[in-house]
Order: C-alpha cells, then sequence, then structure tokens
C-alpha cells in the first residue's frame, strides 16, 4: 500500500478527490470572463473566512511571499516595528522585514507558550512618542502547536495605534479569526492549510488603515504590489499571470466550507486537537506547547526519552504510511508534529494514534498501543 | 458545445489530459522524499531546456516573478542598466528595474520589429569605463510576436563584459535558446508557456557571472533570493512551500518534450507559425511583426479595416469557442494575437483559420473563408 499515504503534515495538507480534479479543469484565459467569475466568487469566499468587509486579494506565491507583501507594501525603511514571536515563523516575519531595512525589535516569548497580551501592551505604552510603526504577530505558530490570543492582542495595538500585521497562514479556517472586529490590519493567510487546496496561493486581506500605511511606504515594491491587486481585481483579473488552477480549487473548496459552516469547521478542528492532544498523552508522550493555548491546527509532541524523531517518522511513514513533521531549528531533535488541520476528519486522528501506539510499541517503548486511540474515542464522545 | 474551447492566446496554454491529471495527484509532504525526487527529475529536465550546464531553479510564481528575482538578486540600486525593448514585456522588465532603485537607459526598438544588434553592440562600445552593469533582453516579445535574435546579442554583451538578463518566458521549448553557447547569464522561463503546464511557476537559469554578480548586489531580497533555492535545493527542497501539482505536472510534461524532442518541439512551432502567418495573410490580414523576425510561439496581426477587435475576439469565442488575444496597452485597439505554443497542433491552427474565415465573413469583411485553412494547409506540407 504504498500509494496510501496518511498526510498528517500543518501543510500542504489533503485535499478533497474533487477538489483535486478540479485543478485538472482545462486552462482557461486568465483575462478572461470564465477567470473572471471564479475570481470574484473566490474572493467573497476568502472575505467571509477573514471575517471582513475590507479588500481580499488572491496571490500566486506561497504563504511567506504573502508575509513579504504585507511588510514590503506598508513601511519603510528605517521604521521600527515590534516583532511578537513565539516561534520560526515569527522569527521569519521579523526577518523579511529587516532584509527590507526594517529596524525590528523584538519581544519573543519562550517557545512553547503564547505572547502575554499584556507584555504586549507594557512595550507599546511604554512607547509615548509613537516610534513603533507595526507590530507583527503570528496567529497560529505552525513551529509550536501554540494559537496567539488575536482578539486580545488586536484591540491593544489598535489603542497605541500602530499597524498590526498578522500572519493567519496555518489558522485560517481551522479556527476563528475576526478581522475587523479584533482590529486586525493586514493579515496574510495560504492555500495549502486548511483551506483544502495546493499549496500555490496566498491570500492578503487589507484594511483602511493599512491601505493609509501604503501611501507612506518606501520599499520598493512590483510583484507583490496589492495596489496593482486592487487596480486589476476591478477589472476581474490578477496583475500577473495566476496560478489558474488553485483558483478553481480555491472556489470548489469554499463552496465545500460553506456547507460544513465555518462554525462547522471550527468545532471539527477543534474536537481533533483535543483527540490528538488526549491521544499522544495516553500513549505516555508530552506535549510541547502550553495547554491553555494549543492550536488547533497543529499539535508538537515532545520526542520520547531514548527515541529518534528522524526513526519514529520513518518508521511511521515506511510501515503506517502516515506522514508527520519533525521539529524545526532547535527543536529538530526534540518534538515531532501531528498536522490536523483541513480536510482532515476524526477518524484520520484516530488512525494516526493507532500508527503511533504500534510504532512506540515497535521502537521499544513500554506502552499499551491502543491507548491513544481508546484516549482519542473518548475525547470525540466515545 | 459552451465547454469546447481552443485556447490559441500565448499563455496560460492549453495542457494535456494527462498532465492535468498530474496535477490532480494527493499532496506529498514537500520536504519528504516523494517530492525530492520529482524536483530532482524537473529541475534536471528543465536544465536541458535551458541548455545550461548551470544551476535551474524552479520558483513559485508567474513568470513576472521571475523577471523580479533576475533584478533583485543581481543589481544595486544606483546601477546602470541597458534595457533593450521592443515591446510591452521589455518594458516591464525595465519598470521592475526602475521600481528597485536601479538607473535604466532605454534602447528601445519600434513595435514589430526585433532589437538590432550592431545598435546594441554600438552603446556598450561607446560605454568605455564599464557604466553599464547589465543588459535586459526579452527573448521572445509576446506583445508584438517578435523574437530577437539572442545567438547575436549575448557574445555582443559578453564582449562588453556586462551581465546580460533574458526574459525567456514565453520562447523556452518554443525555439531553441542555447544559454551557455550564447552567453545568457540569468535566464527566466515561466511554465504556463510552450512547457505545457499551467501557470505557477517561474524558472530561473544561473550561470557562475550572476552567481558572482550576487555577491555585490545589494537590492533586498527574501522570496526571490536565489540562494536560498541554491542552499535548499542541495536538500531536495525549496525554501517555502511550491506549487507541489505544477512541480508533479512539469515531471510529466518534461517526459512528453523528451520523446518529442526538442528538436522536433520547434520544428513543430515552426511549422504552425509559418501555418498561421501564412494563412492569415491569405486571409487578407497584415501581419504585425516583421517577417524576417516573425515569432514561432506567436502571432500579431492587425485588425481588418473597419472591424473592432474586440468583435472580432467575442464572436470567435462565443460562437467558435476559439480564444484569441487582443493587443495590449497602444495595440489594443489595433491587433489581436494568435497563441500558437505548447499543446497545439497544426491541425489547431487550421481549425483556427478555418474559424477566423467564417468570423470575417460574418463581420462583413469580403473574404473566402477557406483561404486561411488551404494556405495553412499548403504551409504543412498539402
Amino acid at each position: 500500500m504504498e500509494e496510501k499515504q496518511l498526510l498528517m503534515i500543518p501543510g500542504p495538507t489533503a485535499v478533497p478527490p474533487s477538489v483535486l480534479l478540479s485543478g485538472a479543469r482545462p486552462m482557461v484565459n486568465h483575462r478572461g470572463p470564465e477567470f473572471a467569475a471564479v475570481l470574484a466568487e473566490a474572493t467573497e469566499g476568502v472575505k467571509k473566512v477573514f471575517n471582513t468587509e475590507h479588500d481580499v486579494f488572491i496571490l500566486t506565491g506561497s504563504g511567506t511571499g504573502g508575509l513579504e507583501a504585507a511588510i514590503v507594501n506598508t513601511l519603510s525603511p528605517g521604521d521600527l516595528v515590534l516583532s511578537v514571536s513565539i516561534g520560526v515563523f515569527g522569527d521569519r516575519f521579523a526577518s523579511i522585514a529587516k532584509t527590507f531595512g526594517v529596524n525590528v525589535e523584538s519581544l519573543n516569548f519562550k517557545w512553547g507558550t503564547a505572547a502575554d497580551p499584556e507584555k504586549i501592551r507594557a512595550r507599546l505604552h511604554a512607547d509615548k512618542d509613537k516610534a513603533i510603526k507595526a507590530v507583527l504577530v503570528t496567529h497560529n505558530e505552525t513551529s509550536t502547536g501554540v494559537t496567539n490570543d488575536m482578539a486580545k492582542i488586536g484591540p491593544i495595538v489598535r489603542e497605541h495605534g500602530a499597524l498590526l500585521l498578522v500572519d493567519a497562514i496555518s489558522s485560517l479556517v481551522a479556527m476563528d479569526c475576526q478581522m475587523d472586529t479584533w482590529c486586525l490590519d493586514l493579515v496574510i493567510a495560504g492555500s495549502q492549510k486548511a483551506f483544502m487546496i495546493p499549496p500555490g496561493l496566498a491570500f492578503a486581506a487589507v484594511n483602511d488603515r493599512a491601505w493609509a500605511a501604503m501611501e507612506q511606504a518606501k520599499i520598493p515594491r512590483f510583484y507583490w504590489d496589492l495596489k496593482k491587486a486592487k487596480d486589476y481585481l476591478a477589472r476581474g483579473q490578477t496583475p500577473w499571470t495566476p496560478a489558474v488552477p488553485q483558483c478553481f480549487q480555491l472556489r470548489d473548496a469554499l463552496r465545500i466550507l460553506a456547507k460544513e459552516t465555518l462554525e462547522g469547521c471550527f468545532a471539527r478542528h477543534a474536537s481533533m486537537g483535543a483527540a490528538v492532544r488526549d491521544g499522544v498523552q495516553a500513549l505516555g508522550l508530552k506535549l510541547f506547547a502550553d495547554p491553555a493555548h494549543a492550536s488547533n491546527a497543529v499539535t508538537a509532541v515532545r520526542k520520547p526519552e531514548g527515541i529518534e524523531v528522524g526513526a519514529l517518522r520513518k518508521l511511521m511513514l515506511d510501515k503506517y504510511g502516515v506522514v508527520l513533521a519533525g521539529g524545526q531549528q532547535s527543536l529538530k531533535d526534540e518534538i515531532f508534529r501531528i498536522g490536523h488541520l483541513g480536510y482532515v476528519s476524526p477518524l484520520d486522528v484516530v488512525a494516526t494514534l493507532g500508527a503511533l501506539g504500534l510504532a512506540l510499541k515497535e521502537l521499544g517503548v513500554s506502552v499499551d498501543p491502543s491507548a491513544g486511540t481508546t484516549a482519542a474515542l473518548k475525547a470525540l464522545g466515545g
């Protein structure tokens, strides 16, 4: 069964078969009427996911490209930004800003914990002369499996007046993100996470405060220029040739999500998150993230004593066809990660925990292999 | 037959059904062994198309993103470049350079004509103090249907010593491009042209001279950083999550092209180019491009007297399902364009000319509707 895989990583995630086939439609003219209809419907659908009345753009590129767009469209070299980082992707957002000449002040929190909104408030409160132009925050930190409380952080930043740029790449669709209500100014998401479509697209949601910042922003931009995206969207196009298959897929996946409803989607992710956390702990493993801020999209698990992360992942892949993610950077040999976002069902989670129980036993860990699935089923209401 | 279209535009181009389905494969881990194998085979295949022994990278984005990569990786603000432009895409290349603070000296040629290599030689010869750091040239200008003679231009630029950055987005696979022999230093191509796969990828080929320029280049770069691409390719990965479906499709389309052979592919495009040019002229229409430099990938045709380009394109689409491209910018109401690159057969060209004959007659043009197909069949050996 070499070909049968359970892709349990935090992106690219599995894609529904009907959505895979949506991408296999014959090409169309990206400046013609068929594509304009697809782009319009998809853009409206993404707007609903962002919970925004403002502008949303579909960009061709990875999520990192979207983060670059957020930086280069709103900032100038020499601007001061406060980078709130809780992991690899928070650090990456800061790196992008530094690369383009922005002064980055880091407010880092221990990996595995969430950002403390009160510490952000204190730092912004101390900024009497409003030197801080923008605050960078990751909604869901994929490297550690921690979700930041954007509903609290947003209003704190708004009170100060800085622009709030948010990496919501792995959060959107998996958990609630109320862009307008929570006072988020420019939010980036990616296609290959909970949207259930392949990688290739990034989404940028832009409010009036972000547009105003763009008027002043001096970092040069061409491919990622959001004003060009706005001009072209007005005529049903993108400035540059888009990844047409992923646009078809986005439209069709949004129709599926609309049937499930966003609330249903969040509830499914919450129940899968709980089942994974209960299941791995029942197998004697320790969670890496602070349980109070554990992500419902991805769970980071400390490796069992005496076992190599690489060996566990290889056995899970080779024998059981379950694809897990490793740790990144300093966490490389410390944790493995289970993605449970997008086209994943609670039963996929049960199957994954079953394979994990068998693999741990095979690697010599003293464990009841069925403890994970039993705990997961209980969490799911069994 | 609303759904049956002949997509005769210069990109996105039609995709073979088997290649469409390659993109519908289930997702894989982009940092796992399956993707590494796909990336390695695809990269080697693209290298052969560029005719280079140097580095080739697969980037997620449009061709314009690739052009931005060429500029930001090799130049510094204030550098002087010579922009050789013969149309919209040459101008775009120059615009990107200007956007990033490069001083652009324009050597523009009349739209419809090719760049005169001797004029490039004269300008570079006059640059005694070697102020010109790079020369920007479009191999095949999609907006006018003209192909520049890169085999002549390359050695002229190399003699001066400037870096030669080439937009080969719509030329690669459709016509010969000998990167190493012709002394091209950094060459960009795009997936949605003659490669027969959907949009979503750009390709960058980089020689040692371009790498050396990168050491000095000060324009900031993150997403498009080719050094990051090199580091990650060494471990079978891309720095950012790639458009996985298009990578599968690229690998599989390259296998099909390998069977046809590049020479067979060039011959097919040459014969389609000749058939289109003979056919439209037999229908009484005038070619826009200088016949001596007419592109074998796309043909620009002057609109017939008294007919609107928009009306002709609409009738071709609505009644015959043939998608033609309009003119761009100042050529918007002057020309239409027939793309004949990628997954197009000589018989698609015949069908297109048949529809064009009928449509012209229906719009009141005094014409023998079969003159185009007759001439095309003759050009094809009939």
